[in-house]
């Protein structure tokens, strides 16, 4: 099977698997665990942030990010197709009471003149606007990178405004290394962010929540009582300390391939897709003049060994990583010729 | 003053007055208060719905509806300006755990192809679509009517869905009497509906949450935790009676007012407005091209006696009711234009 | 029927009726009642606070006060039978999201000792302990009195934590009457404080709940969201200042006739009753050993013409109040007698 | 550093990291780990349910269990020293919006009597009782044991008025191997139960919910919203399958120690034990007549080298494990005679 369903389905590395082995550990609730305490401190760094936590899930950080910025009744402004609004299954709502006001946005970016008129004045009818969120890079948009003017745009509204922004950086060394920027170019302009181990970086499970120093021991509290506060935590932290300092350098190699199954998709007859928008490992296509739904699309590659996403009626996302060679991405397009040939 | 702020202004009438101290009353708590009964059973029967529910105030009967329809983590679809979302203070996320999906409409009606979209499948990342609200007639799009036949769309579409459907209806009658039919025309379309007794109809406060016998049972307790159970409520229920049953047809004179309102301001210079829109009581125009913000020009009417809301930067809402007379409506042109003529 | 079951049953005065005909109102929400305003100054007054709010319920008041109080997460403080706990169907949970921290009292009166070892320490496991709540007089231990010494106490103990101190008073002034002092000796001793003006005191409905301004502030964003926030509501404040003004000494009257019932229990062979604890208008008393349960028991006194309520497997509640008379009296004992009697 | 703090430090065993290095990885999310499946499928089997889902902690698998068996307002009945509603931080009211129906028990038993008691009638002031928790051993309660016999008690009166039993049985398998039977002995007297793979089984993090299919289906969701859900996460089930394969005979080690140190406890001068309640890996004892604090206590202790946990003002707990021997059973009776020795 060639699998381009997600990039969260690479497996750890030899490497990492043998951290693990080596792994020096002690209870994370005590906050004992050598190794843990080094990937939060080195995570910290690396972010710029005064501090870092660990948590087991980019959900699980973005979650707790929302839970200690804001309290019940109060609203954050994201992204109409933000991660945290489309695929956290209502988790904002259900567990801070937070309100979602979305706004639409170009290639993930929101209008700032629409984020200026969506933070609430006071008003007993109105919530309180308690956090701007953004996605960078934004997963639904297809892998688009967020550039630092935009985020810088941003922040300068929500420090006028006294509201903090946080960055769900799932994918945010993609958005780095396809911009050829340091990641504290973007991180500076937000006051909290989650990064994912896994993903690209393949580390097997977890992510960082990074921001001030107090407001991650309030993040800690939530994260147990979400119960993502684990004892010998450090065989997890393990592999994510490789994913941070090995790991950045090779999503350059996922980018390479996701343009060239991008270009070559441009080729074919029936494949709608603008590769100007593929800019990191994510590549989206419209197949609606095949006459096939995404899931009847998916289904037939399927039978062909291959593996995508259905990210709408007709758009079929397909995701590169470190387990998808370039041979991978040629027998991937011929199978998709073959489909539409009938 | 000439008060256009809003038709919950109204005072009660000398008759509505009378009626309370008159009124036989009980512990509702209990279940006893007969006035109490007496408005629930008549406002079931008006709206065609099997139970009926007093509640203290509109904002209370939305909440109510959502927290008996829906469960943390699930998602209701929602037009983006819609009072429940918008003046509601982040209740349904702080107190039901409820995402809200918004949709842009157009003057209120939500385009049904992004209904249909909007409603979620099945998929661990996803929450549920637990309910669909509606707002007739919309107070952000301007008081515009929402007609039977798009609410029949949308009953359809949520029906095959096995979605409920909630109306918003604060000034359902307003609609009713401007399309000239039953209300139950309208609410024939939908699971469940909240109608405000305040507002144009006068009553002094409360509304009216009616649906299926034992979906108002749920509602009852859900009344009883937000504080909303009281005792010898028949007082209040009793103008609440007066108002389902004297003060319905009266509407038609603020509509009256408001278009006559409406096409002196398409007279005057500097106001754009769309008379178009104008389809019940409420009034809305934009005063960008006088060079003053909504609030400064609000300001100015105020010193003159006038008083206004302001519903966007540059957009005043005007609403008419039972205590504005045509008179107050030349005196309000009149103001308008000295202030517009500097 | 002699409705011995609450005091909640009492309907407003002909004077309060009156009163309601003649209340100049206006939009609460706009905060322009001139009644609400009124009633809200003199209540603060009253109960020596800085300000307070008009609410539609007892349980609204104390839910407000909690999610004022508290956040998501914190724990509070309060006695195992109290109504807070006990009668509001779990809302404290449901609503602010707040641990009950439940501890049995004597007499509604919780160990000083308990209450400091049940405030929580800082650590990663333990809510935060952000209030004590205090009922006077305790429904569910008869009406009993909790005295000023004790709540000075308790309130030391809060202060020297840092901890605020809520008092459910819905029958506060049976406290202060029954005492003889003035009622702010008692309110002296806490932060906030909600009373009735419904039950005892005969207002139709609505409560007071009273604290700091600002606190106050935030309390009023919290009724909205209840739904509370209502539109002319100096109608049902109205009732409300003669309640405070006027009805307050004659609960002493209740106290009375609540004594008479309890001698003459003490009298009736079968019945089991401490007359030391009948302190104010509750009287409780246990039906055992005649063999019925208490709704057996209260079955049979029905089919007499009486009313009252279970309090547990055989214990029976019955309160006197307004619309009770001595005669009242001496007929409930007779038919008890009777029934005892077979 | 002899360490009795808990037996949650211990840590993995080399089989259990040489496990990790040759686990065979997939994505969960997916439900494509195998090693997942596997340890899912195999405790499900050994506690006798028909599913089982792997979490993060024991917390996690609490928390899950209140969200799915019960909804915001219900009530859950609950000894008043159990782990849920002590150590988690006040979670279930926070994110499951439950309230918490504490009965102090006896050695962790609450008395039948007051469990059938506290199950709420049906009433609108009243929350439903949605379900009733278990903890054995009980941590609070120094490890006790909750026999069979009582379990069935329990359970047969949960069934008779429909109320689910959940058990916290972070630490079931110490209870299994005390009592000499199998753990579906107790696991069948109750709907759902979670079983900690860390503490005296070594895995290193991570726990089992078990119960019915459907109920794991809903709790999976919820395990997302928590962010819970993980990608290889088999790297870590890997070391759960030997814990629950080859350590659960390990604990009558454990126990065995614990007998021995709360033997020597009991021949101190100072120090008051009863050992006849060191049914298991905790004991407990008091060193009030010692004239120092239990943290005092622990201070000198720590700078002999012995860590231990304190329990109250003067209860220390201290907590036998994988990586204590014979030998530092002795140095701490040693050390602790020499404190008190002064």
């Amino acid at each position: 099977m060639i699998d381009l369903r997600s990039d969260t389905i690479t497996k750890p590395t030899k490497e990492m698997r043998e951290a693990m082995v080596h792994a020096e550990v002690g209870d994370d609730v005590y906050r004992e665990d050598p190794t843990v305490n080094q990937l939060e401190d080195l995570a910290a760094d690396i972010l710029g942030k005064e501090a870092a936590l660990f948590v087991t899930s980019g959900t699980q950080g973005n979650q707790i990010a929302v839970l200690t910025h804001a309290k019940p009744g109060d609203e954050m402004i994201i992204e109409a197709d933000a991660h945290i609004f489309y695929y956290e299954a209502g988790a904002v709502a259900a567990l801070a009471g937070v309100q979602t006001r979305t706004i639409a946005g170009k290639r993930g970016k929101m209008p700032i003149e629409a984020i200026r008129q969506a933070i609430r004045g006071v008003d007993i009818h109105l919530p309180t606007t308690a956090m701007i969120a953004l996605e960078n890079t934004h997963n639904r948009a297809g892998g688009a990178v967020i550039p630092p003017d935009y985020m810088k745009e941003v922040y300068q509204l929500a420090q006028a405004k006294n509201v903090p922004v946080h960055l769900d950086g799932a994918r945010l060394f993609n958005a780095s290394v396809a911009l050829g920027i340091d990641v504290k170019e973007l991180t500076q302009y937000v006051d909290t962010v989650q990064v994912c181990l896994s993903k690209g970086l393949s580390a097997p499970m977890g992510s960082i929540l990074a921001g001030p120093k107090d407001w991650i021991e309030q993040a800690r509290k939530w994260r147990k009582r979400l119960g993502g506060g684990m004892r010998q935590a450090g065989l997890m932290a393990a592999p994510g300390i490789i994913a941070l300092t090995k790991m950045v350098d090779r999503l350059e190699e996922d980018h390479h391939l996701a343009k060239q199954l991008a270009n070559g998709l441009a080729q074919i007859e029936g494949i709608k897709i603008d590769i100007d928008t593929v800019e990191t490992n994510i590549v989206l296509f419209d197949v609606q003049s095949t006459g096939l739904t995404a899931e009847e699309f998916l289904s037939s590659l399927k039978n062909k060994g291959i593996l995508g996403s259905a990210f709408g009626e007709y758009v079929i996302r397909l995701t590169t990583h470190r387990e998808i060679t370039e041979k991978d991405i040629f027998v991937t397009l011929e199978k998709i010729a073959e489909i539409i040939k009938g």
